[in-house]
């Protein structure tokens, strides 16, 4: 097996199925003991890193609240490069851009501060999951509103049947170290 | 200068006063400029990582949801140590074990999983901002509760005059970066 390989199979072994949560008939992914595991969570970062370190130099790792806070900062680390979160209404302090997307019942928004992206930098968008693609797709489109170039789209699970990468288009490229 | 009177200079030229946010008459640290330099972020990890290691070994680092979740990893990382999350009621979806603390209107609900924590396991409790301590003791106690050793507490910056450390009580060692 190559390391990757190996890593993936790690992986899998430590996110646990949650069945019928948040309701009933769903199984939700539960990433927190691969996390809890000290050899999980740099394996975690490692292999994310080593994933975006392909798609050339990274300025800045954009993290979605809540969870993506969790692997972002960590990721752009490795890479040395900075932090930015995109957070929900009404949470960052500072002037915001703003987008509101659709969910399956009602909408969300999210929001980035004006000043944390400058034009021509080298983004990496980072998540803990891709699921319909909602949340990821409208944190780039806030990136690129502020002049960032999103150089790929990255997250730790993807729900593939949930169809969020063809949501996400071909355009910029997009992986998941874990996909169910 | 010191090493760590250098990096306490940077990340206070780094953290932003906002004004009269979240409510008139309060100013607000926005540590997003911080993090958002690859400089800031090494420097605020290695800071912190630095402090913990002077408090003996390391197995677990708890971080309170949203903003704790962005440090916690990877000063985990650096100490060789695991990723626990204390979250909002309702997000957790294994079994947890909750704690309800007293805010100034109303109150405020966290939850650890319960097999998050292993009997015996020295754990680090981390967050963004010492204000009151509600939120730091409630972690605290789910911590102790599950039979783990808090071995301190840790954050980036102490807000003095709200006398979190006071409530935080002086059995277990506390520190800040920067103190406002």
């Amino acid at each position: 097996m190559t390391s990757s390989e190996q890593f993936a199979s790690l992986a899998r072994d430590h996110i646990r199925a949650i069945e019928d949560w948040p309701e009933p008939g769903v199984t939700f992914r539960d990433i927190t003991p691969l996390l809890a595991d000290p050899a999980g969570l740099a394996g975690t970062v490692d292999a994310l890193a080593g994933i975006a370190a392909t798609w050339g130099p990274i300025d800045k790792v954009v993290g979605i609240e809540a969870r993506g806070f969790v692997l972002a900062p960590p990721v752009a680390m490795r890479l040395g490069a900075g932090f930015v979160p995109v957070r929900k209404a009404g949470k960052l302090p500072a002037a915001v851009e703003s987008r509101t997307y659709d969910l399956e019942y009602g909408s969300a928004t999210v929001e980035i501060h004006r000043d944390a992206i400058v034009t021509g930098e080298r983004v990496l968008v980072l998540d803990d999951v891709l699921a319909t693609g909602g949340t990821l797709s409208a944190a780039r489109d806030l990136v690129t509103g502020l002049g960032g170039r999103v150089v790929g789209q990255l997250v730790l699970v993807e729900l593939a049947p949930l169809g969020g990468r063809a949501r996400l288009g071909t355009q910029t490229p997009t992986a998941a170290l874990v996909t169910y």
